[in-house]
């Protein structure tokens, strides 16, 4: 029976990460949970998976869930719980929330020496240098459950890191990938939530419309599997059909397929190195899609995947202004406080102003990630 | 230094076996060559390799090289010489010969207990069982050197086989596959030559267009594999980029991917578990290749591709009646005493006819293909 800890328990990895628990009750226990500000959803999960520890987002909200609970749970809240659920007792953690603020419950759960889902992925943005230090430094495994480093991670299962030529990470283009650069500006928030293929966070949608979460893929995948920025190539795929792909020096290419399921993912993460019976879904039949399809991606169509292709080479600090600049811009937009665009414009400011830091240590590192929101809010205002 | 025994070395996959020889000779030594008739050819290659023992076809042929070489080479011919060779002292053997006369010199090579590259599907065509069983017995490695087994191989690598729920072996549908039934009726030998993705001799290249080659690889996956034959499918893809997928059971799919180049096979074959460099190749490029394409087969149109399923699920010495019909037919096709569509009905008419034997010996193997050619000669004549 594997013990799990889900940070971000409320959202959509962290909901389709109990589908998969549901599907295997014999291998599975939930024993923490993490959520934010969804109290209803929180409390479902705590009558169905019954952990031993809870957090959410405010005081109020565990202190109602305490009350009701008494001392069979315990619950915590803010940032200090989340970082306390991923030092709890457990075999895995599953880091399912959005943004920088993944980065200090994965290093603590790095110290507690467990195995690390990371669906967080910015926290290898804003920290690679650290979090993979860390965990080499504990032999603690990084197991990715974005689909593209899943993909990955099983094109690279049985052969050599050094044997290695290439990574092509596919793309399918996000929301507007039949729009001009010219029709971008103006589109609605709603528009933008719109995934051709997948069924995300709004977060991440929003990242994949501007192909900032491409991008930082690209840095996550240099950072997960120690491959040189110049050897990490993005190709268009509008049907994501084919989840990523592996070059070798032979030439031969490995690519891993699939049905658009985050679950599949989910799943390999929590049960590697086995691969169990996935019951609860179609297989892929690639004559009935019939065709794929492939194209280069378009950087000046994409700003986003360029400043984050610079940001990663360039290193050091600028990973977490990278990262916070996007984040404070796309809740900005997501709150109609800017357009579309204005996402990468505040992006490629906050990266030409920042002075880049060359091994920034973990209090360097949040002070970059704080400014940064504070200046991009003073850009956009 | 692997010291090499060649099988087949003037024909199509024997030359490109000699070329990754060319391209590593710090890694690969040539210590036995055997050919066929093409006597100028190997003269070259006797003087470029400087093999220890030298197979060709005829007696006549054989005393002619002898001379010329004197002590330095020893000279053997036939079946029998063909046997010798891959009984010499050497570390792998690259069995590349066209037909069934493939099976003993690789029943001998596994008592020798080197490595076999498989380029010989006949071989296990006509008797997996015994090809199998004898491998195993003796320890000895079968490398797939088909573009489709070496591609399962390696999706394969790193997974365990207990958890694979399909094997899909990709076909390009061969010279014919933009023509319907009827207009296969009176094709010629030239049109039948003409393969639109692959370079190979005749015979493979006629066994490409009947489809026969697909069965014949559908039965070679199944004894390479252990895979029922009800799990291994086959899916029509014209551009043949993915060279084959397999499937496990949590629904993922890793694919096999290259442009056509038989080299990068048989060298991962040569050099497995490592895969060395292939400086003489372009790579891959998706985004110019634009689209790949999936139908499903159509076993009306491909009947020889049902007839290989039904014989491989009959077992027993259907699939040594198989070979052996298709190949007399085949012979008799490519010399222009039977029309194309006759060779399946010769193949349909001598499995209809042949008495099914359970567990047959090499012995019996030999018989059955001895009168099943026999037959097929006063089918058509």
């Amino acid at each position: 029976m594997k013990r799990i800890a889900l940070l971000g328990s409320t959202g959509s990895i962290g909901t389709q990460t109990l589908d998969v628990i549901r599907l295997h009750p014999e291998r599975f226990r939930i024993t923490a949970l993490a959520a934010g500000r969804n109290v209803d959803l929180v409390r479902k999960q705590i009558e169905e998976f019954s952990p031993e520890i809870v957090s959410v987002h405010t005081k109020e909200d565990a202190r109602t869930l305490q009350a009701e609970y008494g001392g069979r749970i315990r619950i915590v809240w803010g940032h200090e719980g989340l970082i306390e659920i991923a030092g709890s007792s457990c075999d895995f953690l599953m880091n399912a929330v959005s943004g920088s603020m993944g980065l200090e419950p994965t290093l603590r759960a790095i110290e507690n020496r467990v195995d690390i889902g990371i669906a967080n992925k910015e926290t290898l943005v804003t920290a690679g240098h650290l979090v993979m230090e860390k965990a080499k430094e504990h032999g603690v495994r990084l197991l990715p459950v974005d689909s593209e480093h899943s993909a990955i991670a099983q094109c690279l299962e049985g052969n050599s890191l050094k044997e290695v030529s290439r990574l092509i990470l596919t793309a399918s283009g996000g929301s507007f990938r039949d729009y001009s650069r010219s029709d971008l500006d103006g589109v609605s928030v709603e528009d933008a939530l719109n995934h051709p293929n997948w069924s995300m966070g709004a977060k991440i949608t929003i990242d994949s419309a501007t192909m900032m979460n491409k991008g930082f893929e690209v840095i996550e995948a240099h950072w997960l599997f120690g491959i040189p920025y110049e050897r990490i190539d993005v190709l268009l795929h509008k049907e994501s059909i084919i989840h990523s792909l592996v070059e070798y020096q032979d030439t031969s290419v490995i690519a891993q397929l699939g049905l658009p399921d985050m679950r599949v993912p989910i799943q390999y993460a929590m049960t590697y190195p086995e691969r169990l019976d996935y019951p609860a879904k179609e297989s892929l039949n690639l004559w009935e899609i019939g065709a794929l399809h492939f194209q280069p991606p378009d950087f000046e169509r994409y700003r986003s995947l360029r400043l984050a292709y610079d940001a990663g080479r360039a290193g050091g600090s600028m990973g977490a202004v990278l990262n916070a600049a996007n984040e404070q811009a796309v809740a900005m937009f997501l709150d109609g406080k800017c357009a579309f665009l204005e996402i990468e414009t505040a992006v490629e400011e906050a990266l030409s102003r920042h002075q880049r830091i060359e091994h920034p240590d973990l209090d360097t590192i949040l002070r970059a990630d704080r400014e940064t929101r504070e200046h991009v809010q003073t850009l956009i205002t």
